[in-house]
């Protein structure tokens, strides 16, 4: 017995969500086996465990597909960027030196021009699509590629959150028109939103950063924005409008319906492995992991429970129960294992994340049921054995639908209004969230905030969406005074 | 037309397979869209397009579905190991450090302790499987990841063959007992040898590696070998069993049944693009491309020929034809361009590989009938309308087959004998492939040929499959005359 106790306490999470969320989320990490911290010398690297990692797979399934039904094609581009490469577009060179890694040396040899380690690839895709790009038959041209980069940021890691290499995709588009390129911008931005919220059940905001904080080069930079239950905003994917400006840095031409060469208009579209930590954040509790039936390693584990004398008839009834379920086609594991005992193994499978428990004794037996255990709030009830794949699917969308509506709780209660600096550093400061205040669009107004409580502007709504794009209102921007121009969103983020 | 001829013309392969296949290879890379080389200062880097991507992500399908059925689960290690873990395995830093790309500053500062870029993982994983494996209720411990490494080979580029970055996968595994590690390196081995044979049509020899050859710090590498049409060998991929010599350097223990600590063994094993060099030369011809409909992306196109007054008719019954194959499961393509005509469609379909063609003319529409061309050799044939779907099944299945066998008749009449070193250097020199000669054991013997026409010994059978092992023979060692302890297959190599 003093076995199993010393494992219960190895698998408890000792941290609370509520009031100690940095270390509690570093802790549902450690415990659910999701990541390690790298080797001593390669502070702010993780190493991705398959628990996490499978997370990932199956998100990349739910965007990759989406991404090919719409005209995309997966790529590969080299590692390394030449100097010379990034320094073609100065806003690449200025966003991105500070963070760059740098390859210089090769086997014994110093090279003769510095190899970036990609921090993104505009600049080597962009002029290979200059190449393959001659006529305006040949756009839209789209391709993507799933792969890490790294940018040295000197901030503390947090593991999906903040680390110096990460897994991402990178989408790369031509297209002969603005209005064109505008429209995959939002498509994918749509995508995104879409993973979020019908694929991990996090609820969303979207628009577009404000203008001093655009991505390197871009015109437009749109977001998703998920609020996290300790009121900080998460960047969750970016989806960008670059105008002209990587066309005529890489010369990206095309002869046109009347033969004239014209700039080709390219866009750009990241999401990354942040994804995986808006997902565990938002749904995790103090028992462990949480995770939606949609991207869980394991939708169900049933465990059977028995004595001596009950054992055969109990472990063949559930087994009968694994094997209805895997021919469903539902992600189902049966624990049978002999060495553990049935509290120990809820401890573990709370801990892991799954989403469903069928939990089956001499008595479900008996009476030929199983009893059911939501995993988000441990909700019990008792479903007939007769068609029990279909209640298992049923139960499974009761999850996705309970843990959607908490996260959409809280984001409809974390965004709140403010008309002036207190109001905003107030309610920040007392509820974290988000701010919705009237901005003359000045950095300086955002920039007085920021020094303050180090909240910024993670959003501004597209202009339908925003009732201050009409000239025709007397609102004064929060800060200045000045006329507001724009609706700006204020919150911390990660 | 003269656009067209002027578009043919680009369409076409001006090299020999036969008489120049290195250039021939070349051409067919780039002019089928495959890959283009990367900017100047980065020499030996390729960018990988998405036709080439596509064929690299089927394979991963069809080998990941394996290693999934086998227990080996996916994760992701960072892309750098600090200079001090790579040394810790003595082989290792011996073999790889003149290939290793050096990271030595991020943004402005000079880093403490260098990086590597991964040239394998073995130096970064195996510390995390000693901390993980703790008794041998944790042991099998499979981890595979999909990944590029770098190799900075000062020798001649060649697209998926020879390049400084490449795609591939590395699995890394620990177990109990050496020959549990030796039954996992031989699993993986089967995988590779199925990928080959059941998915790239190419029929693959596999033995080990000679004990000078071996993998650093590994007791064994095994190796399939595939038979390219020049007469040269390509190490199609490599399964390692690694002994104790990673668990000793890492620390790799468990405690055993009767709690006693206990070195684990270990295993890797890699499988790179060099798998699509081996398919795209191995079957492809003057033409282009050509690619067995496992994992070509379009399986089938249908081209309609129509003129005026027959279009309608046949457009529509084209669209039935492959509509029905759509909903069968078919990967295929409607050509229905109006710029372009039938012979410039069939030319391009040739150079992109599709493996059959169906050709649809107000003929076939009449007799109720489709016109079947099969890539590889052009057989046409004609198949009815009614049970469509089944039948173009039957093509791609015919298809495959010719494929095989051509590649197979290649394999088992490049396996030549000789007993004399003359005999080894003429035969290779007069026809390239295999010789199979009766051999001491030692490097030496080896050195000798490959000092005379650049051949090496590729493979030894293993045991079972050897007659020479049997003490009990008088064969001499073709070299030296010494008593001879192994076959060894002789060839020069990619
Ligand atoms: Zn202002
Ligand atoms: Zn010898």
């Amino acid at each position: 017995m003093s076995d199993t106790d010393d494992a219960e306490q190895e698998l408890g999470v000792t941290k609370s969500k509520e009031y100690e969320t940095g270390e509690w989320y570093a802790e549902v990490v450690r415990k659910a086996g999701l990541a390690n911290y790298a080797p001593e010398g390669m502070s702010g690297f993780i190493v991705t465990r398959p628990r996490a990692y499978e997370l990932w797979e199956r998100m990349q399934g739910f965007l990759d597909a989406k991404f090919k039904e719409t005209g995309v094609r997966n790529a590969y581009f080299p590692m390394f960027i030449p100097e010379s490469y990034l320094e073609r577009e100065k806003d690449i060179v200025e966003g991105f030196d500070p963070e760059v890694a740098w390859v210089t040396h090769a086997g014994h040899d110093e090279l003769e021009e510095r190899l970036a380690v990609r921090p993104t690839s505009e600049s080597i895709i962009t002029p290979y699509i200059a190449r393959w790009v001659r006529s305006h038959r040949d756009l839209p041209l789209r391709v993507n590629q799933w792969c890490s980069v790294v940018r040295w940021e000197a901030t503390e890691t947090k593991p999906f959150f903040r680390t110096k290499e990460f897994l991402w995709q990178e989408g790369h588009t031509a297209h002969a028109t603005h209005e064109d390129a505008w429209e995959e911008t939002m498509l994918r931005l749509d995508q995104y939103e879409s993973t979020y919220e019908d694929f991990l059940a996090v609820p969303v905001l979207r628009g577009r950063k404000p203008d001093h904080d655009k991505f390197p080069g871009a015109d437009t930079t749109t977001t998703v924005e998920a609020l996290m239950p300790d009121g900080k905003s998460v960047q969750g994917g970016t989806s960008h409008h670059l105008g002209t400006s990587f066309a005529e840095a890489f010369g990206i031409t095309y002869s046109d319906e009347a033969e004239e060469e014209t700039l080709a208009h390219t866009t750009s579209w990241g999401l990354s492995w942040r994804a995986l930590g808006a997902l565990i954040m938002t749904h995790s509790d103090d028992q462990g992991l949480v995770l939606p039936p949609t991207v869980a390693p394991e939708q169900v584990v049933v465990v059977p429970i028995w004595q001596e004398d009950t054992r055969d008839e109990v472990l063949e009834y559930a087994e009968g129960v694994a094997e209805e379920l895997r021919e469903a086609g539902v992600r189902v594991e049966l624990d049978d294992r002999d060495t553990r005992n049935p509290g120990f193994k809820f401890n573990e499978h709370e801990l892991h994340g799954v989403p469903v428990r069928f939990e089956i004794g001499p008595h479900e037996v008996e009476d030929r049921e199983v009893t059911v255990v939501h995993r988000p709030d441990g909700e019990q009830s008792t479903v007939a054995r007769e068609g029990i794949a279909d209640a298992a699917q049923v139960h499974l969308d009761e999850v996705f639908a309970k843990l959607y509506a908490a996260a959409e709780e809280n984001l409809e209660g974390g965004v709140r209004d403010a008309d002036d600096r207190a109001g905003i550093l107030g309610t920040i400061g007392q509820h974290g969230g988000y701010v919705r205040a009237p901005w003359c669009g000045e950095e300086a107004c955002e920039g007085e905030i920021k020094e303050q409580i180090a909240a910024e502007i993670v959003m501004v709504p597209f202009e339908d969406e925003d009732d201050l794009v009409d000239a025709d209102h007397d609102e004064t921007c929060a800060i200045c005074g000045e006329a507001a121009e724009r609706t700006a969103y204020f919150a911390k983020s990660y």
